[in-house]
């Protein structure tokens, strides 16, 4: 394993502390816990938290700020955060008027979040929220039962950060999130595995000349290895697996994410979004939101995923669009 | 080699309409040309430009855009541009009032923007320019007279095109660029070659428990090659480098950029900067100014570099602080 860390079973808190220095006129760490907070004053909005297993920086904590999330809980790499970590994100969250929660849809995620409500709401504190399986690549998978969920994730993230910015009430929060969550599918694909620190060597090997479609941000298996295939092969199946899962017609409204997984290049990610452009105008598919980069990473996997969100509401574009300030949407 | 491109010969072109498609908001493409140009319309200001050859993504062409650069050159991939294409980015940049030019200390590079300057004043335009060399890792190299320029080449970016931004002359950015260079001071270190496309295998290849101090971002040696060690013994090494160039005094204020150099997760990146922070702070430097991601990258060189600059005026800091509209800063 060749990694710029120090002890393996150190490397979250170290990454938090790092985190916090790099980004100190934003954010700060919940003293005691594994939980980055905003430092914008409160002013009685909804809170909204996010969180999961750390390895996928910059997501969820470089999220945090004004205009996106207001906490984020970080578990262990791969694993789900404690639910006393997530109860003291929810009341690091709560400005009197409840916290929305935003779940991947990883069964352990799940279970430590609801749990959590639990407490919360033993406590006073109001919340709902949404579960986020936004990967159409396979139907359960190691972790989790239905969709994983995966970078549209940030896009959750994101426009209903604008709506609780803007005022939005927690019940309308949650009916935003339940309208919006099935509007956003993902589908990616890896070149190499990823090596979590603790246990030292990737989690899957594929060959020199193979690559896999439709793994997980864990690394879970996808659905099909081939031969490595040019960029506009591997964009063609990855359109058409969207297009066909949104039932697709010219002339609708889209914005787009290609997300890399952690070792892939800009240069690789720009020459397959001009793949997916192609296609896209082919199909008349209209892009009216472009976003591209390493957002929701699986460590050091080579490899992207590419989202699409039907912009079915004009306020969801509007979320999108709206200036945020956070460490690295 | 493992990459999401189609034919090699084909990735600078393809990347450059990918980033156009993905950020036509701000940027396009001049018909013809491997140039980027701002979209927003000129004002009589001084227009900036750089380059350099393709690899470094999001360097240089992420940087164009509102409070940053006018135009960015994109030669082949590590090959500098053509006097041809440099001549056509500063007539694109060009609003009347003179285009200065951020060249990094590349003989190549200076050659051709140098016969480019020629060109362009015979058209009439007035020229200037400043050679960036901030890399103190060796002196000389492979495609180098003097110290290499890399990743504070960023920063210059941000500071000129802060000053052009607010109605500075040709004369008052040329005086501030030769007090901010000797300023700049970068060292870095590699874990991995890069692999041209064209070229289908690493520059270069270390060992499985090896890195590399002061790597080029196109491969060239560095200084010393060493079993791989913990985050904070490289941490040591690259400060202790730079403060020895500084000549760096307790109380002085300095800005801080850690850069990715492609294939290194923010984790890493993250985990490096919390034990530069205990560095800094045990040598009683203060950090006004923070910044983490991949910014000046090579290709897939997993690895990272550390950038001080040493901030002796106000209006550096507000140059770095200031807002802007590019794709990437």
């Amino acid at each position: 394993m060749k990694k710029i860390i120090n002890q393996p079973e150190h490397v979250v808190d170290e990454m938090l502390q790092g985190l916090v220095f790099m980004h100190g006129q934003l954010v700060e760490r919940l003293d005691g816990y594994d939980v980055i907070v905003r430092k914008a004053p409160k002013r009685g909005k909804v809170g909204l938290i996010s969180g999961g297993g750390s390895g996928h920086e910059p997501s969820h904590a470089g999220f945090v700020g004004r205009g996106m999330l207001s906490a984020a809980v970080c578990g262990a790499v791969f694993t789900s955060p404690t639910p006393d970590q997530i109860l003291e994100a929810i009341k690091a969250a709560d400005e009197g008027a409840g916290v929305f929660m935003v779940i991947k849809n990883y069964s352990g995620d799940i279970m430590n979040f609801e749990m959590a409500q639990e407490m919360a709401e033993m406590e006073g504190i109001e919340v709902a929220s949404v579960v986020v399986d936004d990967d159409i690549a396979v139907e359960n998978s190691l972790y989790t039962q239905g969709r994983r969920g995966v970078a549209g994730t940030i896009l959750v993230h994101k426009i209903l950060g604008h709506a609780a910015e803007t005022g939005k009430s927690l019940a309308e929060i949650k009916e935003l999130a339940d309208a919006l969550v099935p509007q956003i599918k993902t589908i990616g694909l890896a070149l190499s595995g990823a090596t979590v620190p603790e246990v030292g060597k990737p989690g899957f090997v594929l060959e020199e000349d193979e690559f896999e479609y439709g793994v997980g941000i864990h690394g879970e298996p996808g659905y099909k290895k081939e031969k490595l295939q040019p960029s506009q092969a591997l964009a063609e199946e990855l359109v058409a697996k969207l297009l066909q899962d949104f039932n697709a017609q010219a002339g609708e409204k889209y914005g787009l994410l290609i997300n890399g997984l952690g070792a892939t290049p800009l240069m690789e990610q720009y020459v397959f979004a001009n793949d997916v452009a192609q296609l896209l105008k082919d199909k008349e598919i209209e892009v009216v939101y472009h976003k591209i980069g390493n957002y929701m990473t699986s460590i050091d996997m080579a490899g992207l995923s590419l989202t699409l969100i039907k912009l079915e509401e004009t306020s969801w574009l509007e979320g999108l669009e709206a200036a945020v300030e956070t460490p690295a949407w």
